[in-house]
């Protein structure tokens, strides 16, 4: 592993979510820059509020469904500090999709300025006992139709 | 990026710094394993402990020497789930020392068993105005003692 | 201090202030129910998101303005759980307001239902060095045309 | 409710437990100082710790036993800031020992001086369905040995 960037920035594609996140008080640190384990807690918000719109919420996919899809890699640049009063347009793009699990890369940027780059992969998971398995074919489909270039067959 | 393993595991070297951490109520989310950003929290508390026994704690740091050490980049890998009520052994070891950052690998074990690791780039800066800086004389020092095979003089 | 109730819900007063909040993953715990500690920085978010409504906001009053406003007493009392997926309404009231502090009342309410709620007592401090202050006259007054009924005045 | 002193301080008596949290960076917000949802997160894990000690983890609690403590009330008066590389004393006292919950009292104190204090009343609860229970005869045995002169037999 290098100290290299991990990413290229390519703002040219749609995303297949996007939301505004305003950094508050309880974001800060002492340098009164945003504490970056609380980046990493809008990396998972982001992604809860894009299965909100893909018809799965948390609470359904963690409830009735038995089911969770923890983060199993995650990797994040940090380009420039986040402050106190500053609003991140922060943007999910679909990188893969794959029967079990699903690749994302999530930028943050301030007023056209990119701040902060994570890629995740999460896992689909049933929770009793915890294993991993295929998405349910709703919320495989909900994520195609986001992503419509992508191919969702593989692995 | 791929979703391929993103470290190889060499138990066999030495940390710079090991610590233990108790896996708490208030690290763990509704599926009963502890919610990922609280990992990277106990990312940032270890390298703070770090810092304490290299004689230059954050309070100091941040405070007399106006001074911060941001991480830039984060990677992480989560191997297995981490449960409420086990004990992580936090091992930190010193991977690159530059005049201006440092690179960091923490792998966290249970009874044995890796669970995550992760590899944190951090770059020493001054905070007013926010600028990158070279490491202070007594912390490079520090630094190099705690990783003396490490030549702490490039870039 | 005994364990009775510590306030009487009364809804028929209009809050000073409103805004909703969902019960996200990052604020649940292991028993599936939000971490209290989670409701209190709810707390701490309504009273930040109310000050950008009195012109005011925390980047500009900890910023220029130098200064900030400590909780000094925090008295909660919780009803009744809140679960992940659910939809709080909180209502911040203003008790009291004084010439360097003011008395809060928030309350947490689900579908009508009283869920928690909270007293808050802040002080206006200046921050170098820590002391406290007069509230600055146009936050006292857009507090004050916040309440009309309350006495801006007194202590 | 009013905004005088919620507590009187009385250090003469013994607590029933105690333990040292240092200040950490993950603690601190923009004025350098704890931020108190943090503080209220002290107040989970001391009594998290007791627990511990009790030879009643919380592990064990909400996995084989299927029960948990939720927190009902909660009243924190805060004295002075807590800072960054300060180290607390934190001493729980056992105030009122019921069939379905305790009162506890939590001081923390720096070099001597009372930071704040916390009164918090919990419930004994079975987790499925949601309910308030008897505490688990060795656990109220446990607690009656921790405050030798309270009496565990009232409401």
């Amino acid at each position: 592993m290098s100290s290299q960037r991990l990413f290229d920035h390519d703002p040219s594609t749609e995303p297949a979510f996007a939301h505004r996140v305003p950094v508050i008080f309880a974001h800060c640190d002492p340098a009164g820059i945003v504490f970056y384990p609380r980046l990493v807690e809008m990396i998972n918000n982001v992604v809860e509020a894009w299965f909100d719109q893909l018809g799965c919420p948390f609470a359904r996919l963690h409830g009735e469904m038995g089911m969770g899809v923890p983060t199993v890699t995650l990797q994040v640049e940090f380009n420039k500090a986040c402050r106190l009063g500053e609003v991140l347009e922060l943007a999910l793009h679909l990188e893969s999709l794959r029967h079990k699990r699903v690749g994302l890369r999530i930028q943050a940027l301030c007023q056209g300025e990119l701040r902060w780059q994570a890629a995740v992969t999460l896992v689909c998971v049933q929770l009793q006992p915890l294993k991993s398995t295929a998405w349910p074919p709703e919320l495989l489909q909900a994520m195609q139709a986001a992503a419509p270039a992508h191919d969702g067959t593989k692995n």
